[in-house]
């Protein structure tokens, strides 16, 4: 008889607000790295679909936006202000975040600050690339994901859905 | 005779986002201390009036947010998004910001910064507290504007609009 | 008979840089809150006597800093920058953040941000304060630490000590 | 008769911390921007050179890092620590930022950032990369300085040079 010790299927909720379909993508390919992970089931929305239970159900949170002036796009802001009042049931999640640019010049990196603070404030444990992946806060990207790009993602998806596993194990 | 040399009546916004009443009280102050100035208008607007015109008319702007988990709340955020295509006429107008939080748990910093950088990226010149106020990037307040709030709101809407009365100005 | 399942006696380090004693002081109450949980070792050191080896060794970090300019203070700095080498042997540590200010008017929150990004880029997992304590991104105080920052210092340790332990926990 | 409206010769420190050279490099080509500007003497200096009278004559500062951990190398912070004693003079002054990294992956926006906000708590106005540019926060490059980030360097020590011309402007 084997006895499965993690918590039955952890949800990790990938939510992102993608304009031209970049960052969509990219929440794609980070949602198939959640789901190689086993005992852990991924639930992909954008952030306009996002529901209080999506946030008080999973175990953990990755969010992504465009790069728009330097901190994520009001869409998904709207989302982390919006759920204010769960706050208290979110303490010990883990979050992780990633964004797409339009162009080379900047801003990705303050913007998934904007994110990891967000998730901080909700008291959650925050991650970002693993030391294999290339990057460091988060995946990011210019433009459509690349081959680089998708293989941090898959990694940084990876990554969280094991987290989320050691943290919501309780030993027999 | 008398030649004005500055440019007649540089405009200054102070825009605001505000659910609860301090943020458009402080940014009231803030408005006073703007109109102290000689030469310059204020024009005291909440976020979702602003438009367009308000953007590329001002020759600086106050922007302000109560604190949502670190950054600017998605109301003030939609307005930098919004006007993304007037960015190449935004250059070199100054820009401060200003915040009001619930509590005194923290997000007032990161919340500054996220409207500082969102000046930078449009290409402005980006102010904080002067030397002769008690803070540092910018103006913040837990609850209602108290009394040395108050003298640095004052102080953050001079110092604004003293500068804008330098950079725009041409000599004769 | 008695199995220990969890990694006999992690280590967690205790960092600090202090110039008047009082980041010190928030270091050895950190210490205090880490030593509460079982299983779980505290080095608590001054930057300056920091080895290679507590960095390897170590399953957690808290670093602490004066408020200085608003990033962390140059000595502590200096630890993180020393170490780059062993940066491969960092991944999925557990980090956190405390600081001490000379004065209210600012720059706790970006320093606390600064050691947070340094965390990150090791490749570590960060965490800010528990729900259950007053602050946010890690602890802060003005001056010796109160009653209420001591409490949320032993809260961080806590935290730390616990994640630590369920992070380095290997199923029998 | 001319008379020259500019307080002669505003001199404009640019700093750097340099361990490859490569910073050194893009600290030179800012040098070049500024000193295309009438009436602005540029002072060169590696950060461990830098004078407290160096920070006090200087009516702007472009200060220069490598990409460590995320925010600026200890050696630069230093500079900042120690000259806390003449912040009161420091109001006003123009700031700006320049960093390398050793790889793409990251760290270079936070690192920008942590100088900028050490210019804003000495009191100081800040300036990014100018619209014609390609970057946002301060000039960023990857290894050695290419033709595309001199011509952004260029245009950075320019930008400081003639934002210094006009705040210390005094109308006759």
């Amino acid at each position: 008889m084997v006895i499965n010790m993690y918590k039955k299927s952890n949800k990790i909720l990938v939510m992102y607000y993608s304009k031209t379909g970049n960052t969509k993508k990219l929440a794609q390919i980070i949602a198939k790295g959640v789901e190689e992970v086993k005992e852990v089931e991924c639930i992909l929305k954008a952030a306009s679909d996002v529901s209080k239970d999506d946030f008080i159900l999973s175990s953990g949170i990755i969010a992504g936006s465009p790069v728009y002036f330097g901190t994520m796009a009001a869409e998904l802001k709207d989302v982390f202000d919006r759920y204010v009042n769960v706050r208290s049931k979110m303490g010990d999640k883990i979050g992780a975040a990633f964004v797409t640019a339009g162009d080379e010049s900047g801003g990705k990196e303050t913007t998934i600050m904007s994110i990891l603070q967000a998730f901080l404030i909700y008291g959650m444990i925050v991650v970002g690339d693993p030391l294999d992946a290339t990057g460091h806060y988060g995946v990011a990207c210019t433009g459509r994901p690349d081959k680089e790009t998708s293989e941090n993602a898959i990694k940084l998806g990876r990554r969280v859905a094991q987290l989320v596993n050691k943290v919501t194990f309780s030993p027999p």
